[in-house]
């Protein structure tokens, strides 16, 4: 994401209600922030948060958390909330591989990937989201037959990201390779990576993992 | 396979050493054919063989058996064997739905699917051969942990048969977009589709499914 550094975004972040402070604080009672014990979806590397706010209006019976690393861009994704309060949306700044700090066993029933880093050389295949030790990261956190849904426009990302589902004994389902021409695309959210790449002529592939455990 | 309709096909089969003329009196008793236990691998639509020579010549502990619907196209595959005796391979003139008159349960370790008709039009998908309908036919003959090994220029072809692997709970293993530029390629044995299709410049996809059953 090329954002120029936003100075003090940390500060500026906690003028958000949607924004989550301390969210290790909230691992295993995020049901007490939203008042309810719906579903939690969370979503990872949700940049500038279009998809996420998306779907947090149209479920108002789904609780919704974004993960950014970054602090300039889950600022910008809180900004897009315009300091309302969403019943049933939290952004947190964190990194995802930590992510069993901010949810307990069982807590998240879904999760989503969208056009994550590729990390296209091989040295650095660990550092992509579906490596097999993020996967088992997850496992610590999804409930049975919790489900994780990834978009990407890089072939390469995505023929490695099904080979390391299935080695982890995820179950692969409704695999498309062209999700604009597919059935999936009607209800189909897209994210600010999405309209880009597609808007050059790019197909999207798309995938869900099943945690079968 | 634009082949001529050759005129005794079927009588011209029984002259080669390599041909089973019937195959059902075969069923649960293959190891008594080849005079040994080893695993049995089979190629279903085998072409003119090209493939299952070649594989039958590199690995003698396998027995191989090529099935294919055409009498006339299988003539071809055997044509190839010039009336040797080859210990490990035998031909076969079948439905590949009919497949458990074939084998008992669990005598098959492996199954080859190589550039299988594509069927494009969605109300033919129940002919492809890995429909759900097939697969559950090849869970019938298959060993636990058996495995089925598919490659195919046809990208919807691929889209498809991972989707069906999936839900009929097959492991998928070694999905690959590009065979040619992958790890795989240096002990591949190219079929005469994958020859012609590649020569054009088409990408071959490939991926293994292993039954957990
Ligand atoms: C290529 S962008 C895609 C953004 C957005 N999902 C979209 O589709 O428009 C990837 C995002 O993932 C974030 N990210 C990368 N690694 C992360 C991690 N370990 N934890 C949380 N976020 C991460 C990056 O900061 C970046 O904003
Ligand atoms: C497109 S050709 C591919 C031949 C070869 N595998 C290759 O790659 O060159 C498909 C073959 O599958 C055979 N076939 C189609 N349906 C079959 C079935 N139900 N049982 C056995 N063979 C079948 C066809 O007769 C044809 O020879």
């Amino acid at each position: 994401m090329r954002l120029r550094n936003i100075p003090g975004a940390e500060e500026a972040l906690r003028e958000y209600p949607t924004f989550v402070d301390n969210p290790a604080g909230m691992k295993g009672r995020w049901k007490e922030r939203f008042g309810n014990d719906h579903p939690i979806h969370i979503e990872i590397g949700c940049g500038k948060g279009r998809f996420i706010n998306t779907l947090a209006e149209r479920h108002p019976d789904i609780n919704f958390i974004a993960i950014e690393l970054k602090a300039e861009v889950v600022l910008r994704a809180a900004q897009r909330t315009e300091k309302r309060e969403i019943p049933n949306l939290a952004f947190v700044q964190y990194n995802a591989a930590l992510l069993p700090d901010l949810f307990g066993a069982e807590e998240v029933s879904r999760i989503y990937l969208n056009f994550s880093d590729p990390w296209p050389k091989t040295r650095h295949a660990k550092r992509r989201l579906t490596y097999a030790s993020f996967l088992n990261t997850y496992k610590q956190v999804l409930k049975k037959n919790g489900e994780i849904h990834l978009k990407t426009d890089n072939e390469k990302l995505f023929e490695f990201s099904l080979n390391q589902f299935s080695n982890e004994r995820f179950q692969l389902r409704n695999i498309t390779f062209d999700l604009h021409q597919s059935a999936l695309a009607e209800e189909n959210v897209m994210t600010e990576y999405e309209e880009r790449f597609s808007s050059r002529g790019q197909r999207i592939y798309r995938t869900e993992a099943i945690f079968r455990s």
